[in-house]
């Protein structure tokens, strides 16, 4: 597909940031990039956000979900744009630029990267749309030097989800499994704000939230004392929220 | 200064959307535009926003910053970049095309243009940065048509800046005089939300608002019964953020 369609230009291309939550680790969605380094003639390996040029045909917002499908097998998910990345100085990294040149087959200068970002569940479902030779999940904490400015991409998505969750907890819920223990909330939110949380404090505050709803199941096989499974009730949520 | 410096290319642009109240109306800053038609040789004038391709040798900030100063005379006020637009039909009116084309004296084909957003108050201090040969307040209630997609534009800058004003009604004080009565404040909100807002319920919540201080100080030279001038407590401010 990719040599059928023209680029738009060589100066303007979109990146993912797809954040997902596997109940332990937030991790983000990473694809590998292997290349000849041309100074020295080695073999690197390193990775990168799914991200590409973007083609004539095609508004920013299909791009991104082009690209993301492309390049890692994901479909179809909410992608929200949040950033345009402009830096004079993003593909300053010789190796980033020869990489580009080849892989594009065009000419590099300057590139603005209209970034977008999703949050997902990690499972099994999720999983089975992703290409798992082309793309992994990366804890967050795990990160290395990621090629381009993607480190810094991921660290503004990080801050935008934050801002999100700010403005309305519901965002949460789309990391979050189905049913959910108190625990593994309270640790979302701590991997989310990267600080600890006062546990009693924070199992106060949520139980003031009716929108967060107890079941009668508890967790099954664990060596500690089985937690009770919450779930998120968007009904109440809604109602919840007209009030404020 | 424009003739000196190089275009980092003709795919990249900023526009700015700066908004301003006068304590009745809610308005936006626009520079005119004159150009002759090509195919009809009738002159037209209309509006658009202060924008223009960016220069190799600056970032996104930067730019806007550098184009906002240079099209309307503000200097240095806090731009905030919210989103950028790329439609593949926003160069489609040959009109635009045969303007840009010159003015930048560059060939024009899709431009991805990174939208920034101010608030401000409008007074004499403001007006005196501005250049009104140049640039001119146009109510948001009377906007004609613009060029570009710039009426889009400025429409998802109204819905950032109610999602600013639903994450931190701080911002609204940015666009009020430091004293302004509870009616301005109600008419500002009634700006940005676009829909009338209960006078009573209003002022109830008003109330409650701890860092909305009431002044000694009244509206004088009114017809009807003189208004009493409120200011905004910052400092009470953060502390009530902190406790949420």
């Amino acid at each position: 597909m990719q040599q059928q369609q023209t680029l738009a230009n060589n100066h303007i291309s979109v990146d993912c940031v797809v954040f997902g939550f596997d109940g332990e680790q937030l991790c983000v969605l990473l694809v590998n990039r292997t290349a000849e380094d041309e100074n020295s003639g080695k073999i690197y390996h390193d990775m990168k956000l799914p991200g590409s040029l973007i083609y004539t045909d095609e508004d920013l917002d299909e791009a991104a979900q082009r690209v993301l499908h492309e390049l890692t097998g994901i479909d179809k998910i909410e992608l929200m744009q949040f950033k345009a990345f402009g830096s004079k100085n993003r593909t300053n990294d010789a190796k980033d630029v020869q990489w580009l040149e080849r892989a594009m087959q065009s000419r590099v200068e300057r590139i603005v990267t209209i970034a977008y970002v999703a949050v997902v569940k990690i499972d099994r479902a999720m999983n089975k749309h992703i290409d798992a030779n082309k793309a992994s999940w990366v804890p967050i904490q795990d990160l290395k030097e990621l090629a381009f400015d993607h480190n810094l991409i991921i660290k503004e998505a990080m801050k935008f989800i934050r801002m999100m969750v700010d403005l309305s907890p519901a965002i949460l819920f789309d990391l979050l499994q189905k049913k959910f223990t108190a625990s593994q909330l309270r640790m979302l939110y701590e991997l989310i704000y990267g600080k600890p949380i006062d546990v009693r404090n924070f199992h106060k505050k949520i139980l003031n939230w009716s929108f967060i709803v107890p079941t009668e199941e508890r967790q099954t096989g664990v060596a500690h004392r089985a937690a009770r499974y919450y779930k998120f009730d968007r009904k109440i949520y809604n109602r919840f929220r007209e009030k404020l």
